[in-house]
């Protein structure tokens, strides 16, 4: 079933996925029925990157990094790799010189359940890696895989041109079909999160604010 | 069992709570005979915060953060949350809402064994969290906990009033009754220290200064 | 067979050493063929170091860090202290006081299998670690071990002057014997990944540098 | 998102499905292509059991089992329950009461990733379970989930009516437009394998069945 | 604060153990309120076996089995060891020896928050054991403990008197003061679970036997 | 530096190699001062099993079992089978028609840190295997490894011929020149056992036949 790479991928609308971008993992993971996260394993290799592209999905054998080579050639710019391994690994799939090489294509980032190498080079060049693991374990080239089919990564399924969200809270997939929507409900969410900050933050309670009171007296909250 | 609010939390002087703040958590650790440390995976959201406080506590069902809006209003100036779910999850119950409600109170920090999220913006507020994972996961307000109940938090007996210790080191539980003596006994370990920091820099050895090379060599310990 | 204590340990020229700290852990690792990696779970207190040097051993009981204090004594200028618990164990071994006296023989850092403390004061001090665990639990000092004895320390072999190698990708260990021919390998391979960095950013692909595309086909990969 | 039950199931014909599950699943992970494979943690609660069944999947919260209740209705003899928590969660869904409930509908087993209880009861009654965790944690009914929507469970992707099979090595699924050719060529492989295990019962190497020896021989092996 | 045995340990009825260890854990766990359990990587060395007994608690250094011995002359018929580590620890603190000893003095088994060995001995003797590891890894004798003073043990509080519950689920500890309510709240909990029994293994519905069907339906459960 | 096969592997006298394994891993591992064990999760794939044999050592690449077939021609009756994967891996190396080739040639067994599967038809063989993990999950046979270099297994060293016990326990290595020697002191351990074995049988205490109650006093032990 591996040895396939599919060239033709449906993307949404770039202005979409930066906006998916700005609202962040967070907001896009409520927007969109607390659905598409990936499990909390997977960690950015530095603070502070928040960033959405559209996915090029990478189905590798554990250790074998040969697919990520086929995968860059089909990187559009706005796009993020997105890789899972066959069986479970942590090997150092990727370092800088495929960053280089993706970076040169308009790749805005990695997102791999396995690990990642030189990440102090990665972090210089600002080419944000959310990973299982770091390791400078090197892979081999031996064994196809195959390029833009479905994928589960870190428990979520991932579709060729499904946009991904990370950032220091994890990483949310976004289905392509459903991108608009869920961006509309994030902004809409944002909007009316800023007046409850405001609120709460001049001394009032949530407890007042979403009206919680009478529903915990109702199930037997007791104060003593 | 649960479904209960304790109103009344004695608490220890603000000035044993900040001293032992200073103190941090490998001196008081120590200095209360090597009790009370939570386990090596609560781990804070950014590095370089030292903070102690007394302890507000929650029991909160798997996924379920409705408590957390009830102990806030529990909070006084000096205080942290301290959250321990009923059975292990790491879904974010906490996030910059209730980061800005509960530092609108005066809460110092969270501790707890679970996830919590939008720690970006956790870290451009200096709101410091000691938690057992990140994850943007949302939860729910369906079902009762506790508030200000003993609970087990990450290994540690955790009381309602204990001082609170955490930094980039761990999380320590000091008791409400012994925090006067604990943090007489962590200055006076600090006071020691120093001297034994300036000597140790001089190039002079532990194994003399501490006097152990006669019980190295009354165990067998042979140089060859 | 605890108890021993080995004083005379070749090291290898510290010219060779701090190539091989120049070069970094993960070309380290391919240059000696992708060995001596220790498990990712080995982690840097702080990012951004990146040291080699001679590696002092030491075997120690499980939450018991006498032989620390012993092993500093051996330590030269160039040396690593490198620790295996002989039990795993997550205890802080280590703190801002012993880096004290190993920075005053000269130490560049510590490898340990287990857990260290204070680890504000040791980022504030450069000194760096790579750990299990960071924990505050202390340890005591009852029971012998040994120093400069062969360990295995997170799956790596690691003999008394071996060079360990560390930075944020992790650590590697080159047996002293080979660390010469090391690290003309690493240095080679250095040079010519130079070029390919040059010729991938400027947006040649991997598949034609390395000219992968007739093997890939030849495997069955297929276009769709 | 949450809040629905699918009624209309297409199931695979039972003579197919009681094929796969004689088969095993190591024979038909094979036979699919090395595809389908959940995570290793998933283990029997007693070994020796093999079966294969269609699933009804469940989709539940963290500590809630009440979707399981609604489940149950929807199962038609051959099936199996297949129960994956919107996020990580070890408590126990499941025990002797709804296994009493699912037998008497024909249910053949359970694959959770979460937890199970009562299993010496499960076991008396020759329940099977294939399971994350063992755990009384007890769970409470008050949020929906949905039944017989794709899940994700110990990462892999399974959909109504797709055929499980799971033996002591695990859980393996298998898409039901697939389940027919997929039988066929577990069954192939089987008689396949027949003949070679008579030869490699009689002394004769792989090397030699397979023919390997050339192969090894150019890519370098040494015989030293 | 190490170094203390209390020898004075008001215990439990014996007829209100042996009751708590007839109705299991799950029921126990439930009949309490779903409370004292402990963590699910606590499991039996082997199949089958259900006690209950009074807790002799042990506080142990890591790696150190010192404190074992003291705690043997403690026992009463009818007691259980229950160790914790003072720091996380998988050495092999006991073994069939130590088991001879404590069965001699009417010892029903341990649970033990470490490590354990010689458990094919241990499981044909009959002594049964929940840990959280099996480990050949020998102990020390350097360092005290203490015997009989309050602990937590794989996240649970076990004061020394309480009555500890384990079978094929895991442990559950019950104060010792609430033991005999607990008790009877689990024996009616059984009685009223045999009925539930019969009426679903007759194939009526949870849906109906607890009169879900409107609140779900209330709650937006849709049927497509 | 992998592709080498050594042929010529020094092996211990087969009676030595069964009277370790009659003397099991706990007395082993103690009769060679508590080294060699390999980590906890090493876990036998069926209980009862007690083996010893002489090491013929695999290193393999990740999800790759190609030299397991070179490794089953080097092998002699006795010897045992003992793979580590150049990077952790969970992979299901080894299955039944594999057991049969081995079984063929005289070998006692399996020891894998990585994954096993058909272990139902490993157990009904009775070929006994100690793993990582149990996992259906097929390997390639793509890249060279090696055969009877020395590797680290589960955290010990294994040399090619050392002597592996196993049994519920875990795993031991005995480096071969030390075979003879440890055997003489595990016999005598045995013998010496029985006798403390009578006496705590018969109720004396540990405390007592030890002479542990002076040094526990001289320590601090209070008794309140």
């Amino acid at each position: 079933m591996a040895g396939i790479v599919v060239r033709d991928v449906a993307r949404a609308p770039l202005e979409v996925v930066d906006g998916l971008g700005a609202a962040g993992v967070a907001t896009v993971h409520e927007a969109q029925g607390r659905t598409g996260l990936m499990r909390s394993f997977m960690r950015p290799i530095y603070a502070g990157a928040r960033v959405a592209g559209s996915a090029i999905t990478i189905s590798a054998p554990p250790g074998d990094n040969w697919m990520v080579h086929v995968a860059i050639e089909q990187l559009q710019p706005g796009d993020m790799l997105v890789l899972a391994p066959t069986s479970p690994c942590e090997d150092g799939y990727f370092g800088d010189l495929l960053a280089t090489s993706a970076m040169a294509r308009g790749c805005r980032g990695l997102v791999i359940e396995a690990g990642v190498r030189d990440v102090r080079d990665l972090t210089l060049m600002g080419f944000p890696v959310w990973s299982k693991a770091v390791s400078a374990q090197g892979t081999v080239k031996a064994t196809l895989g195959s390029v833009n089919v479905p994928i589960v990564c870190a428990g979520a399924v991932v579709n060729p041109g499904d946009v991904v969200v990370a950032d220091d809270d994890g990483v949310c997939v976004v289905p392509r079909a459903e991108a608009e929507a869920v961006l509309a409900k994030a902004q809409a969410r944002e909007a009316n999160e800023e007046e409850k900050r405001r609120r709460l933050a001049a001394g009032e309670l949530g407890l007042d604010i979403y009206g919680m009171r009478e529903e915990l007296a109702a199930r037997g909250l007791r104060y003593v």
